[in-house]
Parts: C-alpha cells; structure tokens; sequence
C-alpha cells in the first residue's frame, strides 16, 4: 500500500501543487494515524483493515479539497507549533514502541503506550531469539551509521557530501543483509518472521463504494488525518519555499493534497501528504520543478512491478529497525526545555499533547493539545496587562511608571491597555480603572491609552460606558487617546463619543499638551519631576497588584 | 417552592453578601431552567420533579462554592453581554409561550418553541372559553397597567413616585379581581382550573439525599444554572453599587450565591440568584445594609404561614397573565438592531443565542452563544489587522499611510502589527511580511511597530526568527520599536535577539531618527515629502489587501 501511495498522489500534486520541491507520500505519523483509525474498524492486515485504511485516504482527499475551495486553510493556524512538534514526538515514541513486537518476534497490540509495554512485557516468555540475533544488530547497525558512520568517512578523507550519501544508504545495507541471512541460514524455518509474498504489478483504480454506517466511523479520523498532513506539510513547504524565495499558496496546496489523496483513494493507497525528509532529498537533489514527483512516481512503479519479489526473504525485525531508527529521529526531548524557559504556557500545551497521545491516543493527543492551547490564551487575554504611564524626559514617548524614569502631570492619571476590549476582559478593564480611581482622590481626569487596543466589541463598549458614567458621577472627564482607525470607525457608530465627558486625542502627547500643557512642555526640555521606575505613589500599587496576576 | 426559595437564602446571602442593596431569590430564568432540568427527570409536579429541582439548588450552591473558594470568578466573563441579553430575551419567549396553555385552559408541554406552539395549536378544540374569558382581560388589564396607567396617574395630577407605586400594584388587582370572580360566579365549576390547596407552613431543612445516578444527570444543568445566576446577580450587583460608588467582590459573591443556593436546597426551595426588579424595588425602598434582605425573608414567612389559603380560588389563567406580562418586559428587540449596527460579530453570537434558545433549549442556547463568540474572537485574532505607517508632519507620532497624510522615508518600511503574535496568526505575519517585501525591492529596513503586541508566544516567535532569517538572506535589517516590558522581557530569555539583524527601539521615533535622520527631521519640521492617504505606492495595495479581508 505504501508503494501504490507513492505512485499516482505524486503525480496528482505535480500537475495541483504549487511548491516545486515537496514530496509527497506516506508519512510516519499520517501511516501511525491510519493504523489506529483502521485498527478501530478492523484486525489488522484483514480486508476490512484494507478497506479503511483505503477509505480514510478517500474521505481526507475530500475533506482536504473542500477546506481548499472554502478557503479554509486558515484553520490549519489554529495547530500552534509547541503542539505540532509534541505530537510529533510521541507520534515517534508510539511508533517506535509498536516496532518492538517485530524485533523480539512476538505478537502483541495495543493502541496506545500504556497497552504497548504491558503486552509485550507479558509475552516477553516467548521471545524468539533467532529474530532478537537479527533484529538487535540491525538496529545498533543503524544507529552507528546515523551517528557515526558520516564523520568516519569525512575523517577517512571522503567528501562531505560523498559521505552524506553514502550513510543514506545504510537502511539499504541492513535490508540486504537480512534477506541474505535469511536465505542462506534458513532463518525462515527458526521462526524469525518474514515480509512474504507482496502483490505485484500497478494499482487497479476503484471509487471505494459508498457505506454510509462505515463513512461516518472513519470521518472524524479522516478529518484529523488531514489537518495534521496539511499543516506538516505546509510547514515543510514553506521551510524550503524560504530558502529559494519561493512563495506557496495555502489553500492552492489544501487543493493539491487532496488531489494527492484523493488519488491514493481510487488506487489502493492510503493517506499521504508532504514529508520532510523525502522532500529535503528532492531538494538536495536539485528538483527545480514538480516533474521531479512524476519521474518519482515512474520509478516507484517499476519496482512495484519488478523488485516486490526481491523482499520475499525481508525479516520483519531489520524492517522494524529500519523504522525505529527513523522515526526515533522526530523524537526531540530539548525543545521542551526550551519551550518550558520561554513560556510556561506553550509548554503545558506541549507537554499536554504529548502526554494524552501517549496515554490515549494521537486523535485525543491532538484534540486536546489544540483546546489547551485555545483555553490558555483565552485566560491570557481576560486577565491583561494595564500600566500606569508617564512621558519619557525629552521624548514625546510614554512608558510604564513601574519600567522607566518618566514624568506624570498632577491630577490626570493615563492607563494604557495592552489588550482588546473583549467580553473576557471587559469586567476586568472596570475593576482596574476603579481600582485606580479609589486610590487617587485628586484626579480631574483619566486617559485611557489605546494603541493596543484592536478591538472593541459589544461587552468592551458597554465597560466603557459603565465607566464614563460612572466618572462623570465623580467629576472626572474620561479621554481617550491613539485609537487606532478601525476601532474609532465602529464607534462612530455608537452614541458613546456624544457622551463621553472628554475628547479622543490622535496621540498621547497631545492629549497632555492640551490637558498639563506646563507638564508636557516640561518633560520634553527635561525640567520636569521625574518618578524613579516603580516609585508613582498610588495607582502603582494597585495596577501592581493586577499586573503581578500575570507573573 | 418559590415561597421557601424566598426565606433561608435571603438570610444566607445577607450574611456573606457583598452588595448591600442585591435582593436574591428566585428569578423568571432560573425558574425555566430548573423546570427544563428537572422536566427531564420526570414529569411537572411529581415528587421526584420537585426532588430534583431541590437537588438542583443544592448541587447549584455546590458548584458555586467551590467556584468562589478557587477563585473562579473570572470564568463568568466568557459570557459577553450579547450572549447573556440575548439568552434572556429568548427566555423571556420561552416563558410567556409556556404560560399559554394555561391562558387558554388547555393541557399541553413542550420543551422548545416549535414544541409548545404545536402542541397548543393541536389543541385549540379544547379551549376552555371561561378560562379565556377570564385571563384575556387580565391579560389587557396588567398591559395597560405597565404602559397606560402611570401617565394616566400623573396627568390626572398625581406625583410622580406615587403613580409609579400605585402602577405596581396593578398584579394585586389582577389577582384579588380574579379570586373574587372565581368565588363569586363558580369558575372552578365551568372548567376554569385554580391554584387549590398551597402547602401551609414553613420549609422543613433537610439535606438533599445522595444518589450517585440522579447526581450525573443534574450536574451539567446545575452548572449552567450557577453560571447564569451568577451572571446575572453580579451584573445587578454591580450597577447599582457603581450608583452609590460602592464596589461588590465577584469571589466573595460566589460564595454568597453558594450559600443561598445552599440553603434554598436544605429548606425545600429551588435555585436563586439576585434579580434586577426585586433588587431595583429594594434599592428605591432605601435599603442601606443587607438587614433589608433578612427583613423580607420575615415577611415571606409569614406569608408562607397566614396567607398562602386566601390564594386557593386565585385562577391559573391569572397567574399566567401576570407572569406573561412580567417577563414580556425581559424581551428586548431594539437590543439587536443596536448590535448589529456595532458590530456584524456579536450580533451572530446574539442571533444565534436566541434561535438555539428557542429551537433547542435554554442549555443548548447558552452554550452554543459561548462557542460562537469564542470562535468569531479567535477567527478575529487570527486575522489582525497591520497597517504601514508613516510619521505625521509635526510630530514624533506614526500613524497608517492608508489614513493620514504622513511622511514615510525611502528604503524604510514599518509595519504596525495589531495583535498579540500567537499560535493563530503567526503564518499570517509571515505572509504579510512576504507580501510587502515582494513589493519594494529597494527595500533595506523593515520595522516591526509593536505597541500593540502584548505577547508573543512560541509560534509567534518561530515567526518572527523565520523573518528575521529570510530578511538577512535577501540584505534587509529587521527592527523592533516600542515593544512593550512584559513581551521584552520574554525575548530576553532566547537567542532571538542576538541573532535580530537589526536593532529594538525604545520608540518608532528614535528608530527613524537613527535609520533616516534627516527624513525624521524634515518630517518635524513639516519639510518632508507629505504623502497623501491612500497614495503611498507599493506596500499600502499589499497590506490593503489583506486588511480588507477585515471588512
């Protein structure tokens, strides 16, 4: 099935495709996905197994076509990076533990981690150590020549490149070498696994037939199974695009994918997508076109007519090697240190996604990984930052009283916002401002500071009514200052600049011109009295107290 | 139940209450969701309803507890003030739909709109025309009372308040008349129902018993009850503390709330919360401390005690007119043209809160009004809205190119990005830096104005290294200016800036001064080349573009 996915998709996204250098294919963690969904349906390797795996192919080409012609690519963003790069690795550590089985030559399932260990650690009474002989040195094999073997060679005086290619070709040495073993110490009859008869010649095209009850059972996976393909390889299209100054077209490439599967769909394949590593070998190699995929694809399918005999004698074990050292690749364990130093919140993401694809699954993994992520930064922005700001000496600029050396009139006290009014935080932007209000019984007026503010929706108006009222009651004028143009658009709109008891300034600085002009003119030539960082008397602290919620 | 829901909470939230002026008991939207709750448990009037609906307001005071001992207050936000007026105008249908059986004489159920109009619609062979005879002009009666009488009252030389008292005693009339009538003519003889027999006497408490199974099925309704009540009670709290200057405490209400519910479920009540027009009542009464609330509870007492047999002859049909009449008030049409005007947004989030209200229930309703607005902000979010800027003619202050008449330097481009950068508009950044770039190849600075990006998370800042590399292959620095304390901080933490090809400004200013001294000079001192909005050549198509896709 791999093979037959390797054929017609190809040529289907060289003629939709609009990366010239994407590769595409059966990728690990889109054949890991397929393997749970069809496992689900059927036991593997039966013709219902085949059936769906087939399926799902078919539904992601059209989930993946429709999102393209709906122009919803953009969805795709919401799958942030720490959640994608989780996935991927305990999408790597599943795979790899479900390889285990082959190496040891026993049989267990299971569909998660968790089931994995307890299956084989049950069975470990029936390893079959002809397997484990041949299993073992090709995985350390392997290994060494993913390490070590490129250095060696470019330490024996061997070019760079020469080198590179040449440990590429180590799974290529391990594969020879178990069929050999196998044929010549009859390793068949020991009970060390083999590949077997595989199929040969073209895939035949068939429309899977419609079943309704089946297409419902496999849609919520199909779905799954196209979004997480079309973000990876857009990711990977995108890197390389970069590298060329090329430019790719998200909703063409949704369009193009779902050609791809669509494609694997009618001839026996089963999802595939764009991989990093067959596409930065494309890359290497020079491809300057999508003809590279054709030609690709003509060469696949001459081994699917010719070389499939060839593997009869293949051991599952060195096959299960060839597949553990690759995938063990996509585990990266530092870029959760590094997430956890830069925010605490992208790692929980992180870390959430790849505990729950562990524990339950890659559907569950990603579903939750992607609702963590939306979750945190809604709390995020309920609760923002607000800063109490004064002039900067010498500047027309306003910063933070609690960051910088800054001057701040008598009587007016400015807050900006570093946030969008919304219905999250709109309470929130009440409590702040009365908050403020309570500690400086001398204010005359209260600016509001809005160059971070990009929206303002119903909920953020009527705040910002309660509290113009409300400081009309306490004789206090509310400004508004640096509202950006669209925000000011959608409040013409409304009656609330009729009754706002102050002005709206196009910037900061003409607002305390016009509010303190001694103050104003005073902190330009730097005579003015200037508060040491975090030494403002009163709003400070309590602004301190709202903003250290943020931590 | 109402009369009990009316004593012991009252005193439990005078005890823990915040609000001085908040009168809590039982309140018209809370009334339809517990009878929504407990009508799929069993049918109107059983025991077990009337279990449940007990259960309700216990597991309710629970949930509400615990809400405020973790300080979960803020959760309350993410109903905005469309969702929360819309669900209450489609209640405020759902009520009086409900209430039409009873003004017809008729037998009939439904849980939705369509339900309850079909059902009476089958049956309006049975109408029972001494019901109608005698709730239609009760109905006409209480209309004119609401909108005719108090004019009336006034122009016939009455004062003021004492119109507006008399006008509200215009349910007593209704209901005195319709007992009497009953009495006097034989009603109960002719088909037309009565309320009978009121239970005399006062609550027993008792703790709800535990039955795990029946626990399950009221949880989810019992949360949305609390979530709503609490709404609710903290919106009345807190407009009539800002008109007497004092403030409430969310947390500390939730506790309160709990404890009413509390009590409403250990002395046979169902759930409570604080209403507006009892509330209103109390706050023109001049109620002071919340002794007010213990002194009502008093008074229903003994009305529960002494009063509830004078109501045996009061007919249902009149009782259904006066809660019509009440909760027709709560609808409020003009709501969503004002919204729609606003914003196209929350007007979805109201529309939709209101059909799913009425098609497919109060819970159905609310959380479907959740979801929406969470989903039309995030789609907002993930499209920002960035805008080339330019300086204006006498200032050190940058406004859009597209809506001022600005100076802009050559070979300098600054983007002002308006948005936080996260996980949902990362590759959008990206593809609008790309864009600009395509369009001014003598580009050799672009600057990245950042005053309205309040974080930056992972993604975000995979974005802007992807920039920052690609912008050093092509000879382009790459600057930042005005990033704020918070987001500066966070990037001090990775090796984003060592490797930023260009600086970070304090200001936009100080960057032109820096990169182009004499385009910054020329444009304080109005000499610069002004370019008219909408005229500057290359970038403003791309950004506008895309900007356009904001509407």
């Amino acid at each position: 099935m791999g093979l037959y996915a390797s054929i017609l998709p190809l040529v289907a996204y060289a003629i939709f495709g609009t990366s010239r250098t994407l590769a595409v294919g059966p990728v690990a963690v889109l054949s890991l996905m397929t393997a749970a969904a069809a496992g689900k349906i059927a036991a593997q390797g039966s013709p219902e197994y085949l059936t769906a795996a087939i399926l799902l192919a078919f539904l992601s080409g059209l989930i993946l076509m429709a999102l393209g012609v709906f122009r919803l690519g953009f969805l795709a963003n919401f799958l942030s990076h720490p959640v994608v790069s989780g996935f991927i690795t305990a999408s790597g550590i599943l795979i790899a533990a479900s390889q285990v089985k082959h190496l040891l030559g026993i049989s267990a399932g299971g569909h998660n981690l968790y089931e994995m260990v307890v299956q084989v650690a049950g069975k470990l009474g029936e390893v079959n150590w002809a397997t484990v002989s041949i299993g073992l040195p090709a995985l350390l094999f392997l290994f060494w020549v993913r390490s070590g073997l490129k250095p060696l060679l470019v330490a024996l005086g061997m070019k760079e490149k020469a080198a590179g290619m040449l440990a590429r070709g180590g799974p290529v040495v391990a594969v020879v070498a178990g069929i050999l073993a196998v044929t010549f110490f009859g390793l068949a009859d020991k009970g060390v696994r083999i590949v077997g008869e595989i199929p040969r010649g073209l895939p035949t095209l068939a429309v899977p037939g419609f079943d309704w009850a089946l297409w419902k059972q496999l849609l919520g996976s199909a779905a799954l199974i196209s979004v997480i393909g079309f973000v990876e390889s857009v990711s990977v299209a995108q890197t390389l695009a970069a590298k060329r100054r090329q430019r790719i077209d998200p909703d063409q490439e949704l369009v193009a994918l779902g050609a791809a599967s669509l494609a694997a769909g009618v001839s026996g394949g089963y999802p595939v997508t764009g991989g990093f590593a067959r596409s930065a070998v494309n890359f290497d190699a020079g491809a300057e076109t999508p003809a590279a995929g054709a030609f690709t694809a003509v060469g696949i399918a001459l081994a699917a007519l010719f070389l499939t005999p060839l593997l009869y004698n293949l051991p599952q074990a060195v096959l299960a090697a060839t597949i553990v050292v690759a995938v063990l690749s996509l585990v990266d364990f530092k870029v959760l240190s590094r997430t956890w130093s830069y925010s605490k919140r992208d790692f929980a993401a992180m870390a959430g996604t790849i505990l729950v694809t562990l524990i339950a699954g890659v559907e569950l993994g990603v579903t939750t990984g992607v609702l963590l992520s939306l979750v945190l930064h809604l709390y995020l922005t309920s609760k923002p930052h607000f800063a109490v700001v004064g002039q900067v000496p010498g500047t027309h600029h306003f910063r933070n009283v609690n960051r910088h050396a800054v001057v701040t009139p008598e009587h007016i006290v400015t807050i900006r916002i570093d946030e969008s009014l919304y219905f999250a935080n709109a309470r929130f932007l009440e409590d702040t401002v009365y908050c403020v209000l309570g500690n400086r019984p001398d204010l005359q007026h209260l600016i509001l500071m809005c160059p971070a503010v990009n929206h303002i929706d119903a909920s953020g108006l009527e705040s910002l009514e309660a509290i113009n009222s409300r400081l009309k009651d306490a004789g206090i004028r509310l400004h508004l200052t640096e509202v950006k143009g669209p925000v000011m658009d959608r409040l013409k709109r409304t009656h609330f600049l009729e009754e706002l008891t102050g002005k709206v300034y196009l910037n900061q600085f003409d607002a305390i011109a016009d509010l303190d002009f001694d103050c104003a003119k005073a902190a330009i030539e730097r005579t003015g009295k200037v508060t040491e960082p975090g030494t403002e008397p009163c709003p400070s602290q309590c602004i301190a107290g709202i903003t250290e919620t943020r931590g």
